[in-house]
């Protein structure tokens, strides 16, 4: 793939200042980029490197009044980051432009395919299973009896989803994610050992999500664990069963949500965070990373943090307390002393 | 799969109130259950969703005396949650009906396969592996050279089994869980880099026994890294080598638990907790979430939390009095203004 | 694979002592071998086992003096330890020694195989993608296109390289390990929904790499994500976009490293460690499980512990003295009183 300045100029709505037949064939930040690379300036931060950067083509802002001689070519735009991001989409687009049905590939008779998809070698698609259209199902991939795939989705490859799970469009789910294994439930009988509590809900998750890898989303034990409308979760995650995480809510990467719990919408939880099972989160909640939360959060928009979680600022006050507390032991050591001294004095 | 309260009554050795041709195709928990669903009542918290749910059947116990009128159609049994369980556990059994082996498949010559099994499309069962009876390998599952699965086990899709590890009767391991991939043992040179200690033991799993998603149990060292019999394990947890579990201990998910340390039996831990390499932990222990545990517990069911784990109140107290640490150090600081008049008095 | 004293008495340039026809055809600790197993001795402290081991042959140094009968055929060398380091590595490499492509799998025409290489069924190599001479890509793995193989390597049962990365050569990636998932990169809207960042980087690993298994390397937004040659990397750890891992540095089980952050050389991290994003760690820095760091350490070899993360043995006293916390509350409480009479008199 090789572009001249012109037709990025074209492609972006922007004029060119300098070679407009400056030839660029890959991407690459401004203060790493080499001969052949498109690069942008959006943050002023960073202008220094647009006098030394090796890049052949540089996107800036409109407005950009230099203060130096630049070698690249330039391609000026209303906003330099939003174009820069346009040319990064249809990079993307162009590297994972995958279709067709690569063989051997495993589709029960009884499923039913989309338009324009992609069905990658050693995916399973199993009997009563739709893929929408567009839709991409990378190689080692797993469709359970019944599952359901909207349109536009991409699952990488070795995603693997159990029976009856429901996908809406526009969702990417990240390679050997998991949706719809079995909820931990079990119960104890009198011998000491556990008897298998059957897991028969599903997972059911909405339009515009994104799973990252190794994530695993257990199915309810009856009706639904549900993940609502544009939720992006990153990697290594554990939602348990009949947990419910509300719409462009934001989960960092190895945090766990125990069974049953409700995440409202807007909530942003750090990476490492652990909450309980049957507990209720109010919209807009912050939590930091490694937070334990072990109950309830009824106030919208606040700041938690630490095990147990509580206010933000104060257990980070708390924290830094912690790294003093041996030295308030012996102050309070030495007053004792001082105060059992006063007290033979004054009696 | 439809079936008439009739049908049901007979299934469970109940007696039908109402409308004993009443049809239902699936399960819903009371307050959700619509036209076509068979629920149930165990627990009398519930009981006022009796009068209102759309159920077309509901399970109650026996000695149920209604308090309103209900449109379902009762089956009465002794008890209701004991009977709904047997239908939850009918209704997986026949989501989970595969047998066969399906094409294209890869079952090396000197494998063993046992009789009524399943073997999902693009499964792997190297030389010398052998499968026993009424086993489900679901789709791209690996069983490396000698590996030994016994009978009326499930493996779900994607899980990998490496060479010579051992796994008993009535297993079920969730999608792309690792069993027996090498310890983390490594020799530091003298020139700063590491030499790999090869891991030449396997994993042996007993009877009984449920593992999670993702979850990974490393090989041992030498000898064997142990699971025994009714062990349960959630997802994302790490299993280190030579570590063994005791019987019917469960763990909650993304719990690690680190070289050599045995965990004894009916042993509870939390998600996301950790625990040292080359400890003991006594038989019935009891781990709160996001405990760090780096010590023996030799005293016998006993609760602790905390990092470093110490006795369940205690460290309750201790978090709770962390939050009121900054406020201590301020009265602490008074006192000492106060004791300093007093000594300038007294003296 | 069966052998004799002697045998292996050739093999490690050792001299038998008792009978050198014994043979052996398994590995065992010397405490639980049994007839037919070689073990070892080489650490004092568990002489007393080689006096009632069942072990067929033992390794032993050469300047061991018995103190007991021994019914074992021994094999004296010079070092024992390093020499059974070398049977387990040779047992290994047999163990390993698969070659040959495997039907079926799926290798582009436009792909390089090396020579001498192991393709395993179910696997897919992508167009554009290299493997090095004499690696071996098991069964169910992924190489998207333009990946990088070099020689040596060992990619266990499923794991998937997304496009453009690049591995170096005698790196071991163990099962379901994922290599260049996109970084977790969302720009929020006003509508309060995110739109994805494309994440057109890539993941660079050097030479002598090992990675353990279901564990998530993502690539960069923009450049490389890299790990540096002779990291050593074990299960379920998170490695972020555009983070950077310094030669020979060591990361326990669970652990997660935020985007950008640039951990040093020989650094040592437990197990369930968080890091915080766009942070640099010195080199020789060691880090205790389940610390949560937020700020760069720029000092060297130093030794950290704790959330937020401060110096080792102080947050261990911190620790400590938080279980006392309640006590000191108390304690406090009771000064306040005597103070409180002591200013009755003293006024």
């Amino acid at each position: 793939m090789q572009f001249t300045a012109h037709q990025i100029s074209l492609l972006l709505g922007g004029t060119v200042e300098g070679n407009p037949d400056a030839t660029v064939n890959q991407l690459a930040k401004i203060e790493e980029a080499q001969n052949g690379s498109l690069s942008f300036l959006a943050n002023p931060k960073y202008e220094q490197f647009l006098y030394t950067t090796n890049a052949s083509v540089v996107i800036v802002n409109k407005d950009l009044v230099l203060t130096g001689e630049v070698s690249a070519t330039l391609v000026r735009v209303d906003n330099a980051y939003t174009a820069f991001s346009v040319v990064l989409e249809q990079y993307n687009t162009l590297k994972l432009n995958k279709s067709g049905i690569e063989q051997p590939s495993f589709i029960h008779p009884d499923a039913q395919i989309g338009d324009n998809v992609y069905i990658g070698a050693f995916s399973y698609i199993g009997p009563g299973a739709k893929v929408g259209n567009n839709s991409k199902i990378y190689p080692n991939s797993y469709l359970a009896d019944n599952v359901t795939i909207g349109d536009n989705c991409t699952l990488f490859p070795g995603v693997k989803v159990y029976f009856d799970c429901v996908i809406g469009n526009n969702v990417i789910i990240h390679s050997n994610t998991i949706i719809g294994s079995d909820g931990f439930g079990f119960a104890p009988t009198e011998d000491g050992s556990y008897k298998k509590v059957s897991q028969i809900g599903n997972v059911v998750i909405e339009d515009n999500v994104e799973i990252g890898a190794n994530t695993t989303i257990d199915r309810a034990t009856m009706g639904s664990t549900i993940i609502r409308k544009g939720v992006k979760l990153d990697n290594l995650i554990q939602i348990a069963h009949n947990v419910e995480i509300g719409a462009n809510t934001v989960i960092a990467a190895q945090s766990g949500i125990s069974g049953s719990t409700k995440v409202g919408e807007r909530v942003v939880i750090g990476g490492q965070v652990g909450m309980v099972g049957h507990i209720t989160i109010a919209n807009g909640s912050q939590f930091q990373a490694q937070s334990g939360v072990s109950r309830s959060i009824t106030e919208e928009n606040k700041k938690w943090g630490g095990t147990p979680a509580f206010a933000f600022n104060d257990q980070l006050r708390s924290h830094i307390a912690l790294q003093r507390l041996p030295n308030l032991e012996k102050k309070v050591a030495e007053l004792e002393k001082l105060i059992a001294e006063l007290r033979n004095v004054s009696i």
